[in-house]
């Protein structure tokens, strides 16, 4: 026995490595520019291991887009509608600040959307709806999801698909509140 | 002379017929699937003609997205602000519903922004302007530039890239009503 070629670990620790590569590429290169030999010689795992693994450079942005989407963190129960709203938005603000965002909105864009993924929206949903139904026993007037969709989530994809530039927290709290002001439905 | 193989004629006819085949391969392809020997498959035109001639499948889709802006449609002018911004945001929808509407977003999202796609938004955001300026003449209140693209556009790319369902011109114009129905700035 060799502890240190156990198979769990070696897998493990190849799929950190590529993972991490591909993360590094991406601050240097444009999408049109990345291939598996550009990752193999960046993680120093050979080509043909990460063909034999992933089979294509898509299902290994997939692999990482669905491991970060299971280790997302909780949607936030500050008290109020308002501060929930501006903590949500301002993680989404962060994370699409960061390489696996842009990942993440390349994997949903090329329509490779695993049943990862959309269990993840299902998810996501399920936890807005609850937020929002604590704002609704507190008093509060919560927006649908479509309005916080439309209003807060798709300018925060926008800025950085268009103009390659995420924005910052106080913007995105500044969406929250437009996305407050709204006038009532009828 | 044989008049049927000029070089202007046939350049054009294979831009065509290869352009003419990208589309189509998109309403049954996902993109990860489309490939310049697809291309050439379904285009009749040969492999090494295409990269001779474009080098890449992005380099293609960066013309094919070039040719598609420089022969877009004025912004409308009906008299009301109202009436100029629901043609605008209609028309978009209407553009994003087709395959070039997938292939621009694509184009945008990959990071290959050429000259023409910088020109052609700097002089959108020109004519958007005017729109905004005959509006202020008449007395009326426009957005911002800004507060057009997050409140009217970003919705509609992002229904196209994450529910992969463009939407309808009924949506388009509920948008522009929420615009206009923003509290204006202090």
């Amino acid at each position: 026995m060799q502890p240190a070629r156990r198979p769990g670990g070696r897998t493990a620790r190849v799929r950190a490595q590529v993972h991490a590569a591909v993360l590094e590429l991406l601050k240097e290169e444009t999408w049109d520019d990345l291939s598996i030999p550009l990752v193999a010689e960046r993680s120093g795992v050979h080509q043909a291991t990460i063909y034999r693994r992933w089979g294509s450079l898509s299902a290994l942005v997939d692999d990482m887009v669905t491991d970060w989407l299971t280790t997302d963190s909780p949607i936030p129960d500050t008290g109020t509608l308002r501060g929930d709203l501006r903590g949500y938005a301002a993680k989404i603000a962060e994370d699409l600040a960061s390489p696996m965002g842009v990942l993440y909105v390349r994997a949903a864009m090329v329509g490779s959307k695993g049943p990862e993924g959309e269990t993840y929206l299902m998810e996501r949903a399920v936890h807005l709806n609850a937020m929002f139904e604590r704002a609704a026993a507190r008093g509060e007037r919560p927006p649908s999801l479509l309005e916080l969709l439309e209003v807060v989530i798709a300018p925060l994809y926008y800025h950085l698909i268009f103009f390659n530039r995420p924005v910052g927290v106080e913007h995105a709290h500044m969406l929250v509140d437009r996305l407050l002001s709204l006038p009532g439905e009828t």
